[in-house]
């Protein structure tokens, strides 16, 4: 048993929150332990899309504290023969999460020093029903890992797991070709654009690169304040990745941007164009 | 007094998550005990309404552990002559809730051992308003009560309280009859007939009974997964009552469900049809 | 290093439920201080409005224990020139928040006794975006005030700050005069004249004053229960201001009230009536 101080679970759902579902979870958890804290990561992720999911998780999880785990209940396929999977990671996370895709992100920076399939019946609830996993088997495990239960203990060790397909992004002889990946409520388009291989493109040009979606040209900026009110540009956003906004504004709805979309970045003398294709 | 070790309130509103109205009812109450954690379990409760927030807090309450404090302000009728209730339960579960019906379900299935008038006004904020008694009297007794207080020092016992009235399922020769009491954010309807009725009603039975509401009939199923994406099933849901859901998809939009509506529960040989019927 | 029990820190800001950016901000400082309790007031800030923060954040403080940490972000002009204050107040609250005046009303009842603009790099994360202040460099002052930081040791001291401006409200010889300064999630419409000064104008008159909004006379009552449902009514808020409400509705909706609108209060005997002006 690992000794565990001051633990901390943060909960990722699709749940909502008009309804019961989370505090029923959250109820079972401190039954197991009284101790417990919890940071609610958000419970509005769109259902039966493990894709949104997995980019969420993993934008926050890296900033929590060593030991914190993660309870991620999207779309758990219950009733099916799906696995839910008790991972601890090399950086020292846990997560119980659904093996449907929703760890992706995450463990391919953080790949895993256990994982396991939750099967142990002797940590789920006595009278587990067949339509609330999250509540009846997964909370529980999460609040038996917050104890020092080892992952181990939770079931047989698994050699794979779910990963969603991400195409990923790629360099060109004409700059980077990546991806919108996901929306936040403020309207900003994130791409699969990582920020170093955009300061390479850099060096020394000035004016600097460019995003392209379709035949838009949105100038990379430093920060949102360097464009004028409801103008597009293109920043290296708060997770590393190059992201598309509007500033005071919706850069989705200003210019129809749509998860899958394909941006490129390019230098400034490129008079390239994208085409811009969902899926 | 009683000792109170890591002491939990659960929150219950129809306040939003918009305005000040939660945080500064959680800000009294640590004024009065630095100790507490809280739980919500929502505050979008449609307002006015004490029957959906009876039905989420009995779904809620009894996986919390003993001891839990339920703070549930929905509707409390400031300024009215109207109580607030200050309660035990048999089972060690306490309450704070406005005299409107809020607790018919919770006090129906786990009987109140203690049951008082908030009155005694040493337990209240020193300057009351009249117009935000959750705040001013309410959260106030729910901290108070963490801290040891019984409930017999708040106010004059009561012997007895408002009760909704529900009229509740029945068996009748060719099945069970019953009304759909809640609809959730997913857009499943949950039903009053219990699990163990319909477990009675199967039997042997096989393919196995059906719901019926209106002209639709709805076969009972292990689990979502076991119905095709899209169409409607029943089941089992995680509170123990049957429920009808539709799978990936809502089954209060596919189907016009709404709160009141008559289902029935009949063996598979039945030609039975309901009558569908608000009220 | 001052010495801090049970520290608490409660949130404010724009950033809706739906991302990962207040749970980013919560982990950042759980990393700093694991001793640390949330309290979320609200993350539905309309967008680029600092009035209305800054009337959320002045109807809650008070009510919070003294030492609460309150972290304000919203709209925090990231990548400008605006600074980020660190407050103590004269009655021992701590405030982060940027310098575009959502502390206004707060300061105007409980001045500061230090105020300082955050430039410490010591307190920030190590390596901060220019994206997300929010996370990487004010909710890591908050926490380190958490740890008993001072806040002179966050940076330079302030001789002045932003104030929104606030007309106010003020008395003429027919009555009081003033505006709405917020509408809740109820749809109630909160002015700026405050609880005392509509006592005085009360004295013994009977049957009591009015408010009037353009040609619609509204009158004073004790509590909603006074009126009849769907009928107009001022009474004296929770926060000890005028407000305007409709009971079992929508005074926003009925009566087409807005922020800015001007209101008056004005004895029974009056027949005034007022322009109602947005603005």
């Amino acid at each position: 048993m690992r000794e565990v101080k001051r633990p901390v679970i943060a909960l990722l759902s699709d749940f909502g929150e008009s309804d019961y579902f989370v505090a029923s979870m959250k109820a079972v958890m401190l039954g197991i332990n009284p101790d417990l804290r919890f940071i609610d990561i958000t419970h509005r992720l769109p259902a039966f899309d493990p894709a949104a999911a997995a980019f969420v998780l993993w934008a926050a999880f890296r900033y929590f504290p060593k030991g914190t785990i993660f309870l991620a209940v999207v779309d758990p396929g219950v009733g099916t023969a799906r696995k839910v999977l008790v991972a601890e990671t090399g950086d020292g996370y846990f997560f119980v999460a659904p093996d449907n895709g929703i760890l992706t992100r995450v463990l391919k920076q953080d790949p895993p020093r256990r994982l396991h399939a939750l099967t142990e019946r002797a940590y789920a609830l006595s009278e587990p029903t067949r339509t609330f996993e999250g509540r009846d088997r997964m909370a529980p495990a999460a609040a038996w890992l917050s104890r020092g239960v080892d992952c181990d203990d939770f079931g047989p060790r698994c050699v794979s797991y779910v990963m969603l397909e991400t195409k990923g992004p790629r360099r060109t002889k004409r700059g980077l070709r990546g991806r919108i990946i996901y929306t936040d409520a403020f309207g900003n388009a994130i791409t699969d654009i990582p920020e170093a291989w955009v300061r390479d493109l850099m060096g020394e040009d000035t004016p600097g690169p460019s995003c392209l979606v379709g035949k838009e040209r949105i100038p990379l900026k430093g920060s949102y304040s360097e464009a004028a009110r409801g103008d597009p540009l293109c920043l290296i956003g708060s997770v590393g990745l190059i992201e598309i906004a509007v500033r005071e504004g919706s850069a989705v709805k200003r210019l129809g941007l749509r998860i899958g979309d394909r941006v490129a970045v390019v230098p400034a003398s490129s008079s390239d164009s994208v085409t811009r294709e969902s899926g």
